[in-house]
């Protein structure tokens, strides 16, 4: 067990986080999903891979039932983002996790690692409350207030959609490798929107093409048109 | 509600995968889930979409209590063969999921597509079994015997661990990129167990090598070898 400083500690993070308060709490597993200060502490990194898990299975059903009419290739692209480590450091950011994280003196130095050490302890943390009863309750009971913020926010950012991420996904699931983009400078002009054209093909077959101000972003365009013709082609009894 | 024949077709169908009785099971779910006639019938993609994500926790539960002394690394690996289409249209046909399955009379002429069908209907039951009560105890009653069983198989097998796969995870959700392999021949020798030699580059350094009789071993030889040093130095607090 924690000792009554580290556990008021804990429970203070719970609170800042919304959590309801769960006194039977597993509050030692929750010490080490928020202790990363030794290489030999491997316990967080067990809590991290559920946690990882627990959220995508929180962030599918939330989607579902937020946007019943949205087609699986549009909630699978903003499932991607919402679930990413950036976003995820975000909200711990938001959430002042970091003042409950136990890190040692020597990553507390690595300012580079900062983010990154945020997403994971937020991860391990989704682990510890999935654990409680072995359901999304916990969970779902605070972050689903965030998840509808974000999941707006990037539904109204095209750009921040990761089609690239949700195409190579299923593509992955076949075995049949990698999407490929050929992408090309088509205009000189900075800040032209158009700047940049790219096609995507898979199994050495055209699935869509887009334009765009970066290369990144005529990649994803590229990846959106050719997201619902090479799923509907990957399932072939589906139609 | 699925006329009275279909609904015990239903029910035979649970019995064979090995599901405990369920009286209060959401039929009309199942027979969505069991029914990919036609591409109107969009329900059963939704179904699949959160079966998967249940599957991938359902996994990363039963690893970690299967193999507490595990590194997460080899458990990805596994678990990334273990939740594939390649491994769900396996189980499928083992269950003899496909005759209670109903497809439109052109999908069933689609022999080529008859595996996915199985591995994305697998999926589909997965989500039903999942939303009976939001949670994992009807899916893992009756799917633990087997992830046991694939899980001791693909352990035994390197070469059916997914270390690519695995790596790719780690480096995706960073957003900087894929890991990018450079493999070449280096015996004639046809079934010379180091006929190939890759190595695996990250953001223009070198993180893992290895041999293999095929380009494939030998890339998933390079991707083991990167994963855990790639993955500590991706988040670098844990050390």
């Amino acid at each position: 067990m924690p000792d009554p400083t580290r556990q008021r500690n804990l429970q203070r993070c719970l609170l800042k986080l919304g959590v309801p308060e769960t006194p039977n709490l597993n509050w030692a597993l929750l010490d080490q999903a928020l202790t990363h200060a030794s290489a030999s502490s491997t316990n967080y990194e067990q809590l991290e891979f559920l946690g990882d898990a627990a959220l995508r299975l929180a962030a599918a059903e939330f989607l579902l039932e937020a946007y019943p009419q949205a087609t699986v290739g549009e909630l699978a692209a903003v499932r991607s983002r919402l679930v990413s480590d950036h976003t995820l450091a975000d909200l711990g950011d938001l959430l002042g996790l970091e003042s409950y994280l136990q890190v040692s003196a020597s990553a507390s130095r690595d300012v580079a690692g900062r983010r990154s050490r945020l997403a994971d302890a937020f991860e391990a943390v989704l682990g510890v409350l999935y654990l409680h009863d072995h359901s999304l309750t916990l969970i779902r009971s605070w972050l689903d207030t965030h998840m509808a913020r974000l999941a707006e926010q990037i539904r109204r950012d095209p750009t921040l959609q990761n089609y690239k991420a949700a195409l190579q996904e299923i593509t992955q699931a076949t075995g049949g490798g990698l999407p490929e983009y050929r992408t090309e400078e088509i205009s000189q002009i900075h800040g032209d929107t158009e700047r940049f054209a790219s096609t995507v093909w898979f199994q050495e077959r055209l699935w869509g093409e887009g334009r765009g101000a970066s290369m990144k972003q005529a990649e994803q365009a590229a990846a959106r048109m050719a997201y619902e013709p090479l799923k509907q082609a990957l399932s072939p009894g589906k139609s």
